[in-house]
C-alpha cells in the first residue's frame, strides 16, 4: 500500500533571474534535497519582485501543494519584498520579530544596524525563524510556506536548519541505465516498459559522450520491489532487442 | 511616451528539472535573447510530464502574457506529451504535419523512420514549423505559443529561428555599478533613488570577491535618457555617501 505522496513547490522570487543577469542555482539543490526528504516537488515557479505577482504565485502554491519553499527577496533593500508579500498572502501584519532584532543586534557592529538592516527582522506575525548561521538575518516559515534567501550559500544553510519542519513520506529512488543509441530506437520498448509498471515513473533523457548519441533510461519510484522489477525488465528488454547498456552510467 | 511593454512567460516541461537530474540550462538564455528582442520576461513555470498540469500552465500563461515560449517534451518517448498538451489546451486536433514528416523521412536512413520517431512530426492543426537545423524534428508555433526543445542545443538554434515569429517592443537596457559595501549601507539612498526614478527598475544584489561584500545595483528601463539620468543621480549619491565606485564593475 501506498501512502499518499507529501508534495511541494517552489518559488523563486527576483528579477535577476528573469532578466537572465543570474542563473538560478537553487532550484536543483531544492530539488534533490526535498527529495530526499520524502517531498515531491511538483511545480515550481519564478516571478518578479511586484507583491501582486508574488501574493497570487504564493496563495496557488501554498493551496495546491502540502509545502511551498520560497527563495529570495529578504535582504535589506526597497526590492526585497517577500516578507511583507507573505503578510499580505497571509491577510496577516508583518512585524517585527523580537528574536531576530537581537540576532541582527548581536550582529552588527554598534551603530550599523540601520533602518534597512533592520527591516530583515520583519516576519509575518506568528512565523517561526529559520536560522542563518552565514550572515544571521533569518529566514523564516509561516504556515506551510518556507520563506529562504537568494544567496546559495544562506539558502543551503537555512535549507539544513529547516529540516525539521518538515513531515515527508516514503523519498523517491530511481534506477538509471544508459544506452548508446537515440530514444527514437528505445522508444517502443519503453513504453511498453511504462504500461506493464504504471507504479514506476519512467523518463529517457538524450545526451551526446565522445561523439555518440545515448540516451539515460530514468525510472523512479518510492516502491523499492516495484522499482527492482522495473529495472529487471528494462534489462531483459533491452537484452532482447540487442541493445548494450553502458556500464559505466547504471545505477541507482 | 513610453508604449505598452510586450511581454512573455516560459514554461519548462520536464520531471528531470523538478526531480533535480538535470540543472535547466534553457532559462538564462531564454530570458536574455527575449530581453535583445524587446520582450518582457515575467514569470517562467516549471511543470512535470502531466498532461493536466502543462494544459492548466500553458492556458494561464498563454492568456496571460503576449507570449508563450515551451522547452522540453518533443522528442519520440511516451514522456515526450507537450505536442498532444499544447493541442488540448487549445482544444485542436493532434495531426501530423506533412513537411514535418518530410522533413524526417529525408534525415533517417531508409528504415529507420519507426512510429515512435514519427511521433515527432505531430503537431496541433494549423501549427507553424520552428526549424531545427540539428536533429530536424521541428518546433512549433501555434497562436502565441512558440514550442521549441528541451536539449540546450537544438533550443537555442529553433530560437533563432524563432525571431520572424516575435514582434517585440523597446529592448530594456541596463546599467550596473558596483560597491564593495554590503547592501545594508546602500539601501536608504537607493530606495530614495528609486523614488525619484520610478520609471526605471533598481535592485541590488549582493556578491562576495575576494573575501569581500560587495552589492550590484541594477538600473533597468526601455528609456535610455531616463536610464542615464538615474545613473547620473546614483554617481552622486554614492559621492555623497562617500562610497567608492568598484571601476572593474562598471558598465551598461
Amino acid at each position: 500500500m501506498t501512502q499518499r505522496p507529501v508534495t511541494a513547490a517552489v518559488l523563486i522570487i527576483g528579477n535577476e533571474i528573469l532578466s537572465g543577469r543570474t542563473q538560478d542555482a537553487n532550484l536543483a539543490h531544492l530539488a534533490k534535497t526535498l527529495n530526499h526528504w520524502g517531498l515531491r516537488l511538483r511545480e515550481a515557479r519564478i516571478v518578479a519582485d511586484v507583491e501582486a505577482e508574488i501574493v497570487a504565485a504564493v496563495n496557488a502554491l501554498r493551496s495546491g501543494y502540502d509545502y511551498l519553499f520560497t527563495t529570495g527577496g529578504i535582504g535589506p533593500t526597497h526590492d526585497d519584498i517577500t516578507a511583507a508579500s507573505i503578510a499580505t498572502a497571509f491577510g496577516l501584519p508583518l512585524i517585527e520579530h523580537p528574536e531576530a532584532l537581537a540576532l541582527l543586534e548581536a550582529y552588527y557592529p554598534p551603530g550599523e544596524l540601520n533602518a534597512a538592516r533592520r527591516r530583515m527582522a520583519r516576519v509575518p506575525q506568528g512565523a517561526g525563524l529559520i536560522d542563518n548561521p552565514i550572515s544571521k538575518a533569518p529566514g523564516f516559515a509561516i504556515g506551510n510556506v518556507l520563506v529562504l534567501a537568494g544567496v546559495p550559500a544562506i539558502m543551503r544553510a537555512q535549507l539544513d536548519n529547516a529540516r525539521s519542519l518538515v513531515t515527508g513520506g516514503a523519498p523517491m529512488l530511481s534506477h538509471t541505465v544508459s544506452v548508446l543509441v537515440g530514444e527514437g530506437r528505445i522508444a517502443d520498448l519503453f513504453e511498453a516498459l511504462q504500461a506493464a509498471h504504471p507504479g514506476v515513473e519512467m523518463g529517457s533523457y538524450p545526451f551526446w559522450r565522445q561523439n555518440r548519441l545515448g540516451t539515460a533510461l530514468v525510472l523512479r519510484g518510492d516502491d523499492d520491489g516495484a522499482l527492482q522489477r522495473a529495472a529487471a525488465a528494462l534489462d531483459r528488454a533491452l537484452g532482447a532487442a540487442g541493445i548494450a547498456v553502458d556500464q559505466g552510467e547504471r545505477g541507482a
